[in-house]
């Protein structure tokens, strides 16, 4: 435990208005607490940065989460290492994903921790590619998309956390997969790496419904939103007969006084299509199937996860600003420690 | 064939901005034309009003059928009687259902008539408990809406043709069902003969989202809509968590210029809901189904449906602004002959 002497730790210390800013969090150190029976201490690899976080810092929390109490560690998963352990199934060593909050040196009771399998994957890839984020992808294109082989597939917010395996999952199962990104970095990565089949730049673009029909000219039968508002509305008008819209995440719309309104759900009649949100804790009981098939596909090259890496835990304060600006071009990660 | 060598027609002479006026049709009378091979002269007995009709009078026509061609007869659906055939499967006497369009006397091939089954309900009944509005309310319930005994269940225009089936199949399921309605007369109806759980009369509330909550104390689980825009947009507030919202109609929307946006689709997401649209069209393969079920609730009294007839084929071109007004106390529908 040489050098783990000291928990490094950021707190929340005020509600966001808007787009999260760093004044809001705080930093202070705290000695490392040694596990309890069934606990263990852990040392902090890496944690994700992702939209949900926003409704964490609320007062209201969201749907399925309290807020985070001021003055508390802010909340946020990741990946760890096993530093010391009273729990018996986890040892000095092993990897383990867990709600670890924003602090380096974690010690947590071993029935809130899930252990890594690294014979799928090292460190990175279960924060990406067999992360939670990609549990989500998974999910939601499969069973709430119920994505079919041939068909034309639409992802927002491509590039992102969520989206970038969207996408990947929808040329997996054989579908033309056009994706939405913002500036020609991220577009271009799109079209390059991931191999989209249509790639549109939303901030190119003054006429967004008219330049979906260009990305979509047969339209949309799997639109997997990460968006809402604008491009949601846009994206309607060009469902196909028997469309599943998909609502993962609204990052348009997280950060607004006023919600957009959506004026073409009525096309979810005219084409007798469908429109579903979900949260992905409520398929924990069937993450391990999730991450069969994810690590089967990254195993034989098929699914991968650009991934933006922040050094160090004091960057994770501005890393939700950065988020929500659209700044990060990758899954947003920050670096802690190992 | 006594009386009937005159057909009595009405035709669409103009497009509707708007609520559909009486001034956008043309009565005329033509001679009936005697039936050729595999043809069928038939007389009107009653015609059914519904709010898609609204969509074939404009220039785009709706999704699933082209426009009405202006001096053509108006397209509606009802209940008629063989006066005279030419296919071997259909006799003087015998009820069919069909597309007879606003006509006293029309001549139609055999292959787009529907055989009414006696046995099951009169014609009365097979415009009401077992027509094409209670085959829509049977597959948005139980299809779309997938409801289960238990839940507790919302129908807007729950007095309406479709809404009126919608509201006592959520009873017959042993659900909770509350209704909205507009004005105490059909309120009244609901309560007190449909013996819903609660009912909301909308004209009657400054705040809907209000209303719906102290009609909906416990949430909703399923919503079947008929309305659309704001009333839709309240009931979003109020889903459970695995809600479904059936998207039938928007009878609030289809004569208005700008869509009401909606802003509380992040609901969905929220509270894992899903919201769907359909069209009875597409379910035309099982329509035996439905009558199957809804003739067994309707011989055992569980199903009825009010209806409110209007006495004459004269009156059908003010009925559509009659149905759009909320007017129409119970299902609307023409008698033209029988």
């Amino acid at each position: 435990m040489a050098g783990a002497a000291t928990n490094h730790r950021i707190l929340l210390r005020g509600r966001p208005a808007g787009i999260p800013t760093p004044d809001l969090f705080e930093a202070d150190t705290v000695p490392v607490q040694a596990p309890g029976p069934d606990e263990v201490l852990l040392e902090t690899l890496y944690l994700s940065i992702d939209p949900a976080m926003r409704g964490w810092m609320s007062e209201g929390g969201s749907s399925y989460h309290r807020p985070v109490p001021l003055g508390e560690v802010m909340r946020g998963g990741g990946i760890a290492r096993v530093l010391e352990s009273r729990a018996p199934e986890h040892n000095p060593g092993d990897l383990v994903q867990a709600r670890l909050g924003w602090q380096s040196h974690p010690t947590i009771p071993a029935r809130f921790l899930q252990k890594v399998d690294t014979t799928r994957g090292d460190a990175l890839a279960w924060i990406g590619p067999l992360g939670l984020s990609a549990v989500t992808a998974y999910f939601g294109m499969r069973d709430i998309g119920s994505v079919r082989p041939g068909e034309r597939v639409l992802v927002s917010a491509a590039a992102g956390g969520v989206g970038q395996i969207a996408a990947q999952i929808g040329r997996i199962e054989a579908c033309r997969v056009a994706g939405i990104a913002g500036g020609p970095e991220k577009c271009s990565f799109l079209r390059n790496d991931l191999r989209l089949d249509a790639v549109l730049d939303y901030k190119a673009e003054n006429d967004l419904a008219a330049a979906i029909g260009r990305a979509c000219p047969d339209g949309i039968d799997l639109y997997f939103d990460n968006v809402g508002g604008e491009t949601l509305d846009a994206a309607l008008l060009h469902l196909r007969p028997g469309a599943r819209v998909v609502l993962c995440g609204r990052i348009s719309q997280v950060n607004v006084q006023k919600p957009y309104g959506l004026r073409n759900v009525g096309q979810l009649g005219a084409k007798q299509a469908r429109m579903q949100g979900f949260q992905v804790f409520a398929y924990n009981p069937r993450y391990e199937e999730a991450r069969a098939w994810l690590a089967a596909r990254h195993a034989d090259g098929q699914l991968r996860q650009r991934l933006h890496i922040l050094e160090g835990l004091h960057h994770a304060p501005a890393a939700l600003g950065m988020l929500f600006r659209g700044e990060n071009t990758g899954k947003l990660v920050v670096r802690v420690g190992g």
